[in-house]
């Protein structure tokens, strides 16, 4: 496994935001990530919790524009955030589309061509990413916790969802919950799985969650004015049918007037990283 | 005067950011500025802070990463932030260098030709930007203080010590605190106000802080790691002199392994939005 170059880092609240690069054998090419260290790193192994960005993001959306620093300083816990699928791999097509390919990994393992051959986006952030971040930074590595936004609140939802045991907490802002019934869901699923839609079940939350095997209460913030929610692509209410049918506990918060923005993300970013905190950092559970 | 059109809003911690466009006469042309407005001004006028951005910047920069919209909503005030120039004017070479013209108008009435014909941004942000803001949003005339980063925390101090009436508190992130002693400062103002370094002096905060009469305790903290500060673009050194000269009260921290970037300025900010809440605000002062 090769190291990390780093490629800049910042001094933030008493911690520090580093940018990096580093070569990927799940999706055979050079990957990037953000991480921040808190200050507890400085002297000790700290809690990580992973953030799964949405679409047409990089590694750089969330660190700069949510606000997650003062409260990771705050609780102790260090920040890991990948890019949202390779770049530059030559895969026909990657740059055609918005919603597909290149800013849209959609955290999943492609089996179909061209994509199978560097799009392993699921592997890469529940193996690969975890065992870099293990060996590099001051992390526990059984304690560990993942949420996300948009498509990354899908991929943070599948990722817990399919290994309960490695991530001790899941959250997501306006994840496209139930991606078989979305459009987005839909079109990435064609591409990256196939036209067996039986296959699709497995990268599904609403699907996933019926295994009710998740051990912690799942919190979800969705946007009233959130344009994809009217669009359909969401569907949390699917997600919520699915927790209430296996006793799974779910919050689920409608957010009266907010949209699909980092500005409704920011606003209940402290809510989310407290859940989280609450099940890492012992002294608060 | 003509009023501001909203472009888009966005909920943000119970308030709402809104990007607007109106055509100013300062400039003659198009301005575009930020607005934060808090979930206080639903209800009744609020106080006012004005945040002046940095080179390269838009009115977006700050709203999207500073983190200040929290501290907005809890201490009740608006934010305002207005573009760093006028935009897509025709004047010649506008957008040949990323420190002249465009995202570059170092908040100076311009006397010189090409520039003088838009480039009015002094008179913009004390006089039009708040008689626009004044008349359609829920704000205090009478309580508004000022603040920025860099080429912004030059236009800041100027700003507030050529009007010490007028706002009631300032403070500064990294700024340009001598202008005509440093590289950016000299090619701006040589531009803008021509060959005569005797006109420079108005625009200089270390100069026009020697006046004497700022009533209000200045705060401004700069990172010991800005590569600006090691190239002689910010001395803040020579700031603290022309204070101490004549008893202006100033709090300059000096923030270690800190650079320019916004991870620097979100660190901080909440005690600049306090800096100015404890004289804007009745309850805290």
């Amino acid at each position: 496994m090769s190291s990390p170059n780093l490629i800049r880092e910042s001094a933030c609240f008493g911690g520090v935001v580093g940018y990096y690069s580093h070569h990927s054998s799940a999706c055979k090419g050079v990957m990037r990530f953000s991480v921040y260290q808190p200050p507890q790193a400085q002297s000790s192994q700290v809690p990580v919790l992973y953030f799964l960005s949405g679409l047409t993001c990089s590694e750089e959306n969330f660190m700069a524009k949510a606000g997650a620093q003062r409260l990771a300083a705050k609780y102790g816990l260090m920040l890991v955030v990948p890019d949202t699928s390779p770049r530059e791999t030559g895969t026909p097509g990657e740059d055609n589309d918005w919603d597909i390919g290149t800013g849209a990994g959609f955290y999943i393992d492609a089996t179909e061509d061209p994509w199978k051959a560097h799009y392993q986006m699921y592997s890469y952030v529940i193996e690969e990413l975890p065992e870099l971040i293990n060996k590099n930074f001051a992390v526990f590595p059984d304690k560990q916790s993942i949420f996300g936004h948009s498509m990354g609140g899908h991929g943070a939802l599948v990722c817990a969802l399919k290994n309960p045991q490695t991530y001790k907490s899941v959250s997501a802002f306006a994840p496209i919950a139930a991606p078989i019934q979305s459009p987005w869901g839909e079109k990435a699923f064609s591409h990256y799985l196939g036209s067996n839609r039986e296959k699709w079940r497995d990268y599904d939350a609403s699907q996933l969650v019926l295994r009710g095997d998740f051990q912690h209460p799942i919190l979800i913030d969705v946007g009233t004015a959130d344009p994809y929610l009217a669009q359909g692509q969401l569907l949390p209410e699917v997600f919520e049918q699915s927790c209430m049918e296996v006793g799974q506990l779910l919050t689920l918060r409608m957010q009266q007037g907010y949209d699909h923005s980092y500005y409704f993300v920011s606003t209940f970013i402290e809510d989310h990283i407290r859940h989280h905190a609450m099940v890492l950092c012992d002294e608060l559970s």
